[in-house]
């Protein structure tokens, strides 16, 4: 079963609250995501950690329930974390970083290597045969090629149907943007 | 069957005449590398690309046959390159980069990632039971794990036995030097 890649820079997803912190103004639309309904902003942020900082890291939209800074491993050395593997949303043992608007800074728990993840509706799930699995792997052909475990199955009421990775398993594997694999149940 | 981890951060190999020019002198050991004869100098270079330039890459040494500098799929989006995935000492459509030292500077075709490797000797290779194989598959264990393909069997008279990744590859599987991971044939 074929599957198109999305890699992930990392970003900021905000709460209404932080926001306004941080800009006091609503986000602004820069271009739409694949995923339904998700934006990037035109709103960049530097995020702070124990031994370094990244600049202009965008904020995507629309505000959610949760601030949430998702980096990379690579990242992490530069910040001075350890940040936990962790779905989008479960901040349990986040690093905790510092987040600098042109308003405002907030300091919270709110750092995290997102899990690779495949956006999906409950019917693709059904549809594809992957209605009792959480997770799958996925094939990577080409010279640095390989599988990656535990891609999780994201499902959500409406989904574009694609595997997000963040840029260390992008690089590493040698895959951009729309790039086709093959998901192994 | 195990074997460890060593992760390669991106470096340089330099010709004598390339040394010559770059520095002026022999290469001090700032400190020695597993790999029997092989050091860490006290030298390092700026290198500069169409795009951008990394500083501070360390020469390794002794000197070899051939100048080359050993960069990440990461490294190369910084310097705008489009290197070849190739063993070491393989050059063949290698990246154009100059190579600044405090003495001079070098431009030629020298920029590869190199290919995922395990050092060996052909003593080793048949103990092991590895005799018939150019290439191996190496498991990763953990949240972000799976499995590394193309993995070569570098063959050379001494060898400590390790397995060398970029850092693409360290950072994408959340390896750290000395990390013990599975060979599967």
């Amino acid at each position: 079963m074929e599957i198109s890649v999305g890699i992930s820079n990392h970003h900021v997803h905000l709460t209404k609250e932080d926001l306004d912190i941080l800009f006091g103004t609503k986000l602004e639309v820069r271009n739409e995501l694949k995923q339904p309904g998700q934006f990037a902003s035109n709103q960049v942020v530097t995020v702070v950690g124990p031994k370094g900082e990244l600049k202009n890291l965008r904020v995507l939209g629309p505000v959610r329930a949760y601030t949430q800074v998702e980096v990379s491993k690579t990242d992490c050395y530069k910040l001075g974390i350890n940040a936990p593997i962790r779905d989008s949303g479960d901040l349990e043992g986040a690093s905790v970083l510092k987040i600098i608007g042109p308003k405002g800074e907030v300091e919270k728990s709110c750092g995290i290597i997102a899990t690779r993840h495949i956006h999906l509706t409950l019917e693709m799930k059904k549809e594809k045969g992957l209605e009792n699995l959480d997770e799958v792997s996925v094939k990577i052909p080409g010279p640095k090629g390989g599988i990656l475990n535990h891609v999780h199955l994201k499902v959500s009421n409406e989904a574009y149907f694609e595997m997000h990775l963040d840029t260390d398993d992008g690089n590493a594997f040698l895959l951009k943007n729309d790039d086709i694999v093959e998901i192994i149940k």
